[in-house]
């Protein structure tokens, strides 16, 4: 019964095994062996368009060095107040650019409030060289609220980027189940709707360390081979990530284990939704999710084996005396059991929560 | 017949098989692992002292970031004028301290010169604001040119440390082929010179990717949690690199690989020896060596499938008209049979390598 | 009846003496001169405090490295939403200090709501190396507004400061007529109220170029000697500076300066509530005074030879349909002929503007 | 008897009349008054091309900026080994451009040895990503040595960095004096040449605070406007700049100066030449003199009011036992009696010393 987040899972099995498989034999080292060349075949295939791919050693990396990419002097990034570059990053993405600043942006549900969003880029773009420019427009999907921008949503903010001639970024952590979420292609969820660069992360869906940064515009990729390299994020054995990514992108792997978590994330969303003592806050689309219980519910749970985080109440909406908000994350090694388990601890049964 | 550098190998089986062992069941994230814990405290044990270690992604991170946390406005580090951290990271120094400036030292055979050292540190320690002040000592065992300094010689470069009140860094990417060499202890190599922080290297030795950064003086850690998370280089499933460590240092895996791969170099180089076109660079004490040959040898030998880099001649001394310097490096994949097969290239045939 | 900002005035006719005065004779360079240290005993007697002063070229560098002097990896500085170190200095404070993140805060009247002010900073404290740490607490006396903080308001950001360790810094870009708009003395704007540096900008109340970091709490200042040269803001003949403070510091002129200015100001203020055209937005109680008109007034005060600034409108409450604000600073050249003749392209007469 | 430095002196009484003439009177700040943009035109005319001006704090600044402009990710800049970018300014160039190494180029008299040059650029620029790439070359003229390259010196270095599409800099700390030394004009010593970008400084050569970056490739200036706003070098009163330069280069102020000071220099050097216990180390041929003497010599010269500073031995090749090398440096406030005076201190009469 862990729900503490999904990098609490370890590997996929078919992704260890990979690892021991091309544990033998020398390949150039640095991104230049022919595995890791044609991991980038594979990635053009999967997003049915050209691309640069770039490994790198965590998703804050990424993100990070994507937003350097594009960064120039004065320049100012338009994310979500809750985004992970603002929040959960300790500030790499001023530290990797040098500068950047990143303005945060309202919205509910953890998605950019179009009108808010307008308002503060054209404030930027408008005022002198005192007030910096806008560089860049970074979304997160799913957000870091466990929900999932639509692509009409995505659209929306593509077309205000557009506008101002900002390249737009995607933060993919869970990118995966954003997709299934969607039930769309990777090329809808990103190029089709005028994504430029994305955070590729796969370690939370069952890599042990595979993240990557994606150019489909490639020009803005011109530097990044030395802005990795001066980052210390250029592995040596390269193709230890991309011996995941083989395995991953293998037979859809990727899309598989995020169908697991996504479905045993709903089938936990039954669960207290159907348990009157506790409210689902914002409408978990992927695999996370946020609940508001009483402290003494947290504290049975947590006695009784099931472990979440108790998450800060910041944006989350109207949590009462006595009250705590918890998050639970499902993964590959979430098991119907588990999420069973939960609903025994709260006296509830729900059908058709299936597997071990 | 692979000789092109250590990172051209994959995973020692052992360490392969301990990241699938460790593939299942959840564990806390960002280095707060139980096995993480066990692996600081298996390292304490290694090297005979308290310590503080902080896995990162690259050895250009451990370098990097062990240097930015004894930096100061102004800081000067004293380097040789080969080292890693001035020829081969692209300036992440530079650019992960925000500032810090090396300042290249010569010396014979890869090591730094005591007396250019001191005069160089004098000279910065006696100027003004406008000239930066000292903030440390680097040196790299084993040396870039696959020479090790002895006890005597890091006591000698210690001193001056000292002297000026300068934390001493050791890069040691290849740190345990340096111990094997020098048959001493990882406490006599470290703390028992005076050693205050070392980057120890695993990836080249065995592992898929595994550095950590050592502190023995562990006051100068103070920063390094912040340090590292906002360099992007906080794994979150960090286990993986914990798993790898396990296998590395258990039944000392480690020191094992490293008497390998300094056997399989000194063998090679007895077939150098043997050969008069070839002319061995510099006293190999590692897993490296640099011979001087005629370019047409180094052709013949790529035909024959033997593989390793021609190397800038920069202070590798003498090189003449038509004359190449090739790098070999050894490592756990080498097989005496692939030095077997290099001394066959030559028509050179040595006795006493074994092995397959 | 120019009212564009009190930097389109030149320097105070004392002040061109002075400078003229210094011209002769030789001096050191780099702020060690014998004016230079009688300039910061004139400080320390001004103050009745002892303290570390540091000449910088501009107030954005003032401010900047004096985040910077207590900044940490990881490190979020707090300071209302409108700060100038936000909005106005190009993202200069993140990339002098290499990283630093400042954290936006609500008040009404470009003043820090308290509440606000402390849930952030709790928020920060409480969460682990992914959030980074608070560092600092920034506030801008005279605010960005017009307003001036009480010494009862400091008093209470002060205590959020000390409670959570954090030092105290004042941008004082307009610290002359703050002091004068609270009739107090300069040590109980400041240390008296727990500022541990302070900004003190003499350029807009007077001086040609005259910025200084003033280290109350001296330990602060240990590194600043490199942080400034370092920032490129070491001047060689500091006694430019020097000679400037000489003479503004000297019989009080920069407080009559002051007093001069916010005068002037009131005396506008008292035009435009005269005019039931205009709305003045926020109580001005300095140098500046930002007023609700409609555009045809503005357009109407440019072309009678009213110079002033369009302001944009965020923050300033609401401004109607076919509205603007409109932005108007005094200095020591406004006159009182330019203060009436506002009155007169408004058809309103105010008694006792008094003066040329 | 003050040779300490140029910049002891203070403001030539022209300058500082012109600072009173423009402190009255309003004016658009941050560099956008009339006078700011007349002062270019002059630049403009003065170097008979046009050019983009920018006016900065110091000769750092100017340095630091000029190279930041041009850097790229892994960027390394080629100058002297004894050059002010790595002797004197702290780190700034590192600090500010985010990471730039200067690679120390040997060669005799202050000038780099091309050949020295070819080879590191050719090193650098031939190795990959781990090693950076080459961004400029930057050249000091006069140099740090108080020579000066004649126009064909400038001519071949300017080579190799069109050759490897390098930007080629010159720190022209002490321009003029360089102008004057080689009796061509400023176009003669810069754009035709080559040269992309000057630091023209002024302070040195009679103004209190004037140094300004000139881009004769000016679309290499795109985004200098936010780098020195976000450098906090934007001053906000800028025409205190403007004003200076104006006085300077009003009939040519700026190279009677520098002729003052060259030729106030020559007659010290016949002094020292005539004196048989005195070396002149290197060829004197702008205002700047080093002379080799005795220690008890120096002593005596001090005792005497004789102010000069005793400068690092470093590369001022052979300094005997008890031997000192001190360096003197003429400026506008240098008079003839001061430089008959050092003759009278050593006894020495020298013919064609004339003026005050």
């Amino acid at each position: 019964m862990n729900f503490g987040s999904d990098n609490w899972a370890g590997a996929h099995p078919e992704i260890a095994a990979s690892l021991t498989t091309h544990a033998a034999g020398f390949a150039k080292p640095y991104g230049e062996s022919d595995l890791d060349a044609a991991i980038e075949e594979q990635l053009k295939t999967a997003f049915e368009h050209d691309l640069s791919a770039f490994f790198v050693a965590t998703g804050t990396a990424a993100n990070s060095l994507a937003l350097t990419a594009v960064s120039k002097p004065g320049g100012i990034v338009f994310a979500h107040r809750e985004a992970h570059i603002i929040v959960d990053e300790c500030g790499a993405p001023e530290y990797l650019s040098g500068q950047l600043r990143i303005c945060p942006i309202d919205g509910e549900q953890g998605k950019m409030n179009l009108k808010a969003l307008r308002s503060e880029v054209e404030r930027v773009a408008a005022y002198d060289v005192h007030g910096g420019r806008p560089v860049a427009i970074s979304i997160t999907n799913p957000t870091e609220s466990g929900t999932v921008y639509t692509l009409s949503e995505i659209d929306a903010i593509s077309a205000i980027a557009k506008e101002f001639h900002l390249p737009l970024h995607m933060d993919g952590a869970r990118f995966a189940n954003g997709l299934v979420s969607q039930n769309c292609s990777p090329a809808e969820m990103t190029w089709h709707r005028g994504v430029d660069i994305l955070s590729f992360g796969a370690t939370k869906n069952g890599c042990w360390c595979a993240e990557a940064v994606l150019f489909f515009n490639k020009p803005l990729a011109q530097d990044f081979r030395f802005l990795r390299k001066r980052a210390a994020q250029l592995f040596s054995k390269s193709r230890f990530v991309s011996a995941q990514l083989e395995a991953y992108l293998k037979n859809d792997l990727w899309l598989r284990i995020a169908q697991h978590s996504n479905a045993l994330c709903r089938q936990l969303a039954s669960i207290f939704d159907a348990c009157p003592r506790m409210r689902i806050v914002r409408t978990p689309a992927a695999n996370e999710l946020f609940v508001i219980m009483k402290v003494e519910d947290a504290d049975m749970l947590e006695r009784e084996g099931v472990v979440f985080l108790r998450w800060p109440e910041a944006g989350m909406g109207v949590v009462g005396e006595g009250e705590v908000v918890g998050r639970f994350v499902t993964s590959f090694a979430t098991t119907g059991e588990g999420v069973r388990g939960v609903g025994g601890c709260l006296g509830v049964e729900v059908e058709g929560i299936n597997g071990h």
